[in-house]
């Protein structure tokens, strides 16, 4: 399993949005985000986008292992609160896992710890080699 | 209604990330992106969050108007086709719309026409003055 | 592939609860129910869940053929407009199949075609040998 | 607030179907449903409809109290195993209120407590009186 830092990196998309992944475990990861004027909507709040790759972003990392490349072949969000400012944190953990399909869940969080979005991701599993 | 380049510009996330509102219409619109190496996951593919974010776009310029603005409060994708290059592009189109909600869908597509992702949006109304 | 006949008296939940399946070809199926006292919910209106099930079969009967098992792995259902008497029907199309995966959409209408609800599923494919 | 009898004889689809409220208290309950040959699909499982009845229940009874009518307007169910014989549990319990809106999530569970199916459901407050 990669490491947090290594997991940052390799993931072009939201090392460019300024996403971090801060912690890995097997079946458990933990990202965050320093929201920013490029992360904003029209409406002037943290655009959905921007919510949903940092919870897909904790999904990635907890559910790809050594032996396996997990893709993500669906997801669905409910923002229950909008965003401003501060810090995003996003929490993905395993609630499944078959010999092809995981699911996931996951929470996007502020600093307050209120919940900002409610995450489930479906992944299809190949494995390496 | 704002034109598809006042949308572009608004919308700070869709911008940074080279997202384009090409066309609008009332319950309707486009959107395109060129894929870069900063569009891209661990794997090498691009990331599920630049594919959302690019129909959740697309959704947000189609569902807002001069007298509505229209928040997104929750969203699903399914991830049909892996795309590496080229361009992608987002349409979105209204399926509903109550006094409070709209329902939308959207798909991804690239330049072969090839469906990429597959949104459904869900959108809660808040009056304008 | 079964006949739609063959479809609504295999589906056993279906069968109990009135709905037939009316066509069906590869990738392309349809449902009908007429509405009765046990369709409905706490208030009155049809049950989310027997709006579920309607667009559900029309997506078993549209992407179970010949020579493939295809098992529901997810699904999401936007609910427009309550119904309260009448007929139902549920149409289902296939969006995307690759090796081990579909995608379905469907949508539920009344008779007067407005839309009742709007549906996304996933499916797995196991090759029957 | 309804006690758990009441929801149960209330809520017609569910009681045509065999399902039944067992707890409820605000923001929490929980159905149960003895599996018969009537819940099937054509492939000898649980229909993914009934599955879905069950958590739709739970969250119904869940959500609602003295106060507000909540009604269903999205819902996402992953189906993480499938389900065959013996009794299934749905629980339900509220990620988000705000003044129009409310976001659950339930499971469905075996006898063994084995997850069959993860659902997430967004429901839209009517104020009564």
């Amino acid at each position: 399993m990669l490491n947090p830092k290594e997991f940052t990196e390799r993931d072009k998309f939201g090392l460019y949005n300024g996403m971090e992944v801060i912690s890995v475990e097997k079946g458990r990861a933990k990202t965050r985000m320093e929201i920013k004027a490029h992360h904003k909507n029209g409406i002037g709040t943290v655009h959905g986008g921007a919510i949903f790759t940092l919870a897909d972003l904790a999904f990635a990392a907890a559910s790809n292992s050594a032996d396996d490349i997990v893709t993500s072949i669906s997801a669905t969000m409910a923002f229950t609160k909008a965003a401003t400012e501060g810090v995003l944190f996003a929490e993905a953990w395993e609630v499944s896992r078959s010999t092809k399909l995981v699911t996931y869940e996951a929470r996007v969080t502020n600093a307050s710890n209120e919940i900002i979005a409610a995450f489930q991701g479906l992944g299809y599993i190949k494995r390496k080699v």
